[in-house]
């Protein structure tokens, strides 16, 4: 029997928004009974014949048994191939409720569709050849994304711009296998083979060096796509959660008119110059005075373990105390930045007291007044990304690209030593591009099976 | 200066779906500007002059600025008057992912909307014409809906049901209001004005009576729309966390193919022959065989004080015992069911004795095998709404709606109380119908307050 998730030709349905009660929800349909639901189960404001494609009718879903309404909506219907997974696919745009989104589903279902499996709209879309799978695998980075930075990376993915560069990779192996089986097939002839040396300069030059640039990037993108720890350290009282509150508000404000209305989703996370960051507070610290062996102080040295950078706050309206000094010690092998607060209280000879403590020019700021937070940010940023580039690069091949470009990458090493030998056997050099090719052919999933489908989009949301 | 509510000139903006990630995502725009902003921050696909109103356009949302694309997404302009606020409304159809959305969010606000405040969509439906007040209501309680029954009478709300009756009852206090006031203005003439008489039959045997009927579909559908708290009790392993299981896993199945996808909405909540539940386990009840004083016991008897309906669940595999006795006194005073369960396992002698064991029949079931769980439903709602209707009331006036219409009956009583003594002077009459006119169209938002408005709309979801 075919699994579930390839037969195509039925038709799938899932809520696609998240849940929770809110303005809209939306329920998605994709198959070719997208349009024979539609008719069973809604009702126009005004009755007609015909639903053109990619327009909003207004109307209510009804109960096709009961005629009873379930909900007021807008839906469209959009006809394949002019559609997210090339099938026809409908939406419909309702109230955002528990049991209203469920009820409307489950009169989808009985109409004749099934549950859709996580990601499995976008699984189409790739089957269909809409998306390749590098693409695909966009789609849920542009949804993860936390910055502006990883958003920008992740539409670069969605619009092809790392499957172009696979593809042109692909061609040039492409070009070196198919004379490495003319000299297979035809030992004899010597026509048109390329020589081993030249071979060698393709590979070195050429081929290797662009995988090589790929798994760099891979590298710099991490950063700018995953984001980075920011541990906030320093004794009680010197502003730490004033400065947390601080630089979360910074762009809070303009996207939450009522406070707490999206708070749990990015409570933790805030972007400091377009990176991602985890803002985290290390009150447990403060018991470092007290016993030194204490669960706080594992915690907090733990916490300071894992930051990628660390803000070592101290009060700058006092003079630099004995207990700064001490949790000085413990931050300075780490990557960090010294940030003196309270300036708006802060008496002069304070600050220049202050200027000279540390091995680095400190910031000086008022998390209070949110004086001096912008260069903050920029000294965390060049503590993040040290002196790498700025910019994120312009792709950034995630985890399971990378494994298959270092594959790529070491089978044409391989090829590479073959061709250092003394009349290398076309037959073993075959092999090693054909390795390579494969390994590429997996990242935009020319080549694929299906336990590589199912690890991808059993990741995905339900509904994409 | 006018507060910012109430210039509908301007254009608000919100994203209109919960936060989290999913497919996606909606920003919703209303005012003015809608289509300028479109023009501003969407590109797309194939370049175009015209936007029609309700169709959906495929392309990139663009940061003007820098040009650079932040999200593919689907749009759709609706044009006023055609749309849920009757002003020029744009949705974008985005990922929801909340970088992705906030971002979209700043694009469009700088484009020249501002952030919407909670329900004010619904507020310039209403301010427009497009709803009246209860209607706006029955949009809430539709997101809220926790139950099909409670789904129902909000879409009944939401069509108007509500606010016909209130119509109706206004019409006629109207007419009796007109000849009143010819009365207090013709006091000499005595031109087609009721009798006392007349007008005493009409308000207590037409108006009043219709009051009253709303007053107790009110207190009828509480139970249909706010739902149940039904609390199972019964001593260790009878099967009371296999129940409550079997109960939610009834609806559960259905919408949610993979585990856990919307298991934090419903984790409490499952509906029962139609009604909203509130499922409530007694691990509390077991310690009562230990320490009689715990707190766990204490705790336990404030669930089952709070309980609407107790399940009272017994191992049918085994004979009574004294606990089950001792914990059943404890529940007998309270509305309960007794549930037999493990019939699957249990020997016929057995299911004799429980029989007899009780003051009413129990219900025999299995938890584990389904079986007896649509009965046990049934008998859980005979407990819940009593005696009353099966079926909740057509309409259901919420808490807000059932004082104004306690407030109009209280106003027509003192008009009934004047209309008893000798010559009721025409200006007191007309006084008491006034009241209870304006009560009556505070339901439907004829005569409405700033503070009334805000108190209704600020516990809206923000982008409804």
């Amino acid at each position: 029997m075919i699994p579930a998730h390839l037969r195509t030709e039925d038709t799938i349905a899932a809520i696609a928004t998240p849940p929770g009660p809110g303005a809209i929800g939306v329920i998605k349909i994709s198959g070719p009974e997208a349009e024979g639901i539609l008719r069973r189960v809604f009702r126009p404001a005004r009755p007609r014949e015909h639903f053109e494609s990619h327009r909003l009718y207004y109307g209510h879903i009804v109960d096709p048994e009961s005629g009873e309404p379930v909900d007021e909506v807008l839906v469209a219907l959009m006809r394949a191939p002019r559609s997210y997974t090339r099938e026809d696919v409908l939406e419909i745009y309702a109230h955002s409720g528990y049991r209203v989104l469920t009820r409307i589903l489950e009169l989808v279902l009985r109409a004749g569709a099934r549950p859709a499996e996580p990601g499995e709209f976008t699984r189409r879309a790739f089957l269909n050849g809409r998306l390749d799978l590098a693409q695909a695998e966009a789609v849920e980075e542009i949804i993860h994304a936390r910055s502006d930075q990883a958003l920008r990376l992740a539409l670069r993915h969605l619009s092809g711009g790392l499957s172009e560069r696979i593809q042109a990779l692909r061609d040039r192996i492409l070009d070196l296998l198919a004379v490495t089986e003319v000299a297979v097939d035809f030992p004899e002839e010597d026509v048109e083979i390329l020589s081993p040396e030249e071979m060698r300069r393709r590979l070195s030059e050429e081929v290797l060096p662009e995988i090589r640039r790929l798994l760099a990037s891979a590298e710099e993108g991490r950063v700018f796509r995953e984001g980075i720890a920011v541990v906030l350290a320093g004794r009680p009282n010197v502003g730490k959660s004033s400065l947390l509150n601080a630089l979360l508000r910074e762009e809070r404000a303009i996207v939450t008119p009522v406070p707490g209305t999206t708070r749990d989703v990015i409570e933790e996370t805030a972007q400091i110059a377009g990176l991602p960051v985890r803002l985290i507070d290390t009150a447990g610290l403060r018991e470092a005075a007290d016993e030194v062996e204490s669960i706080g102080v594992r915690k907090a040295r733990e916490k300071l373990a894992a930051a990628d950078v660390v803000v070592f706050l101290v009060d700058g309206s006092q003079s630099p105390t004995e207990e700064d000094q001490r949790l000085y010690e413990e931050v300075r092998s780490r990557p960090h930045v010294v940030a003196v607060n309270k300036i708006d209280i802060a008496p002069a000879e304070n600050l220049s007291l202050w200027r000279r403590q540390f091995h680095q020019t400190p910031v000086f700021i008022s998390a209070k007044e949110g004086r001096g937070l912008e260069e903050l940010s920029r000294r965390i940023f060049e503590v993040a990304v040290g002196h790498g580039p700025a910019e994120p690069p312009e792709i950034a091949p995630n985890l399971r690209q990378k494994a298959a470009l270092e594959r790529a990458k070491k089978a044409l090493e391989r090829a590479l030593r073959l061709l250092d030998q003394p009349a290398p056997l076309p037959e073993l050099l075959a092999v090693e591009l054909r390795e390579a090719l494969s390994a590429l052919s997996e990242i935009t999933g020319e080549v694929t099976t299906e336990d590589l489908l199912d690890r991808i989009f059993s990741s995905f949301c339900i509904g994409k």
